[in-house]
């Protein structure tokens, strides 16, 4: 149970009535769900976390699916069940397949397998591979 | 340093060969990496974990580069500092550029962030999310 | 549901009953959490363990409160459902309020976002950083 | 080393030189840190990043200082070693004894041991400790 | 919830099939556990999965429940209530006394308390343990 | 570079000296190493710590070994450099031998992998899992 109730649209303050709006915008769709509402009761926090999602999710040099799987992957190594159920529902509404997710799932586990054998064993880093990137 | 020796190729069994033989003509080069040099003193590992990696990571219902993208954001969270390096290269092989990588972290970071707000505030999931998947 | 039933003071051995004592007579409460019922099956480790967290999370050169709030910022971060909860209860008693831990909030999401960015971008330690503390 | 080299103040952007100027102005240095010049590389990630920063850990209902602390605690969970030396630089600055720091590894090496106990054995979060925070 | 629902031995394909008979046949019993089912949904995983756990948690230098209190401890530092509970199954099915299990609880609680005092002090590691290992 | 120099015999003060002497007399050494020896600036913690490891890791219903084995995974699961060495040398001196340790490794590397699977996949737990351990 969340430690703080959501906050409903006509509960909330103009401030973040004016997030919800521009949730509601950018998504197509009047529903918001319960992470923004329950951020709400820190009104500085909701606005830049949502200005953050916003800017960070679109689409740039990664489309906006790519994101959200790398995002799943994150969600799933620490656990957020939230974010987990959340994002796969997002990433669905963008076109993933059941397949794509299964794939996600095993190389996100592979990721997580195979960084505890290099850190575990303690590799050098390949002197090939140190090269830094094009700025 | 690591703890283990790499193996070098003049140095390895038949089996740990067989495994080097077949990195390098999958991956169309001569060089092979201190990860699976190093793994090499355990055979039956390298051979399972390179059987894994060549089947998990080719491409299928997501490409070999989102893999990789996928690959790095875990290890990025699990601060795995080999396997930041090289599956960097491996994705600047497969054509990321460094837009690419600076928009991967900035995702990799913004889920880290949200994971913590969500698991903090114990946020109910929406009933809406826990719809499963499609078989 | 807990792998081990919780034991009540009632049906404790001479050994537990000392530790639960001490914890009501610190806390000035009749009250024994399920932490300390749980882990009185292991007797030598209730014992250890609750005589660190009293002589840790009492004041000294950081207040009581200021000890809490870390806690519970680290439990955000493991993702620690029992911890969050019962240090959030603790910290309250010691006169947290919400907007308190409105910002703790944020600030544990700000830490665990920009601790990715620089293991993920491996940016070196300024010069300056690393003159060690004052003994 | 780091992926990307840092940007110093006389190669940046306009757009980059207004956020070094802005770090400079808010805490009263000439000096910018490795993060800040390699995070340049992202220029719409530096401007979200030190804007949320310059927010998040400035005084509230929590004291810059506390909130210094807080960010060491989860850099420490987290084994950022960057953030571990920028923060505890910083925490200094501000007042940070090293017997504060002492305590402060403590509660944060408890917190650890603990969320693995009540982790471990699974144990059931008290009725009483379930009430939410007042809004 | 799953995401997705287990698949049963009757609605299950013949490759599928051919892993539960394996379980079955390998742990001497009809019962095979969600896991399983759950990951049957992507057949090459369930198979790749199944062959390592049957191979690496089999017995060989180390026995195969000391095995499975390695898994645990693992299980419960990354917080996998699901991990936690059949391996517990597991390792009881294979001798763990409940005293056994309270001692491992206290060794990874140790380590997870201790791994932090050593990477917030970033202590140096001492010369005589950076030998490397016999080959 | 630890953020605090070590304190050696001839400048500790009689409580560290007290520790210093116990952990040699216990270790039939006159190595002291540099995590204790570092931790000595906290002498509260070096004492209480010292402590909880003697008694958590001596010989109970887990020999110091298998002990050992576990601290080994849970450090390479949290990538804690220092620990992993310095355990690694103590395992050794336990009677590790190679195989034992690179088996220790794949089994830490797999219970990372299936963690993920169970966490990403939400697989719930076995109805016959659930059965609480004997008192």
């Amino acid at each position: 149970m969340a430690l703080l109730e959501p906050i409903e649209y006509e509960d909330a303050s103009r401030e973040v009535r004016a997030v919800y709006d521009d949730i509601r915008a950018t998504r197509n769709t009047d529903f918001v769900n319960n992470f923004w509402k329950v951020l709400a009761h820190d009104p500085a926090t909701l606005a830049r976390t949502w200005a953050a999602a916003k800017q960070v999710m679109a689409g740039g040099a990664l489309d906006p699916l790519t994101k959200e799987l790398v995002y799943i992957a994150v969600s799933v190594t620490n656990n957020c069940e939230y974010c987990i159920h959340s994002h796969t529902a997002a990433a669905r509404a963008k076109g993933m397949t059941t397949q794509m997710w299964t794939e996600l799932m095993a190389v996100t586990a592979l990721a997580n397998q195979t960084n505890r054998i290099a850190n575990g064993y303690r590799i050098d880093v390949d002197e090939r591979f140190r090269a830094p990137l094009a700025p």
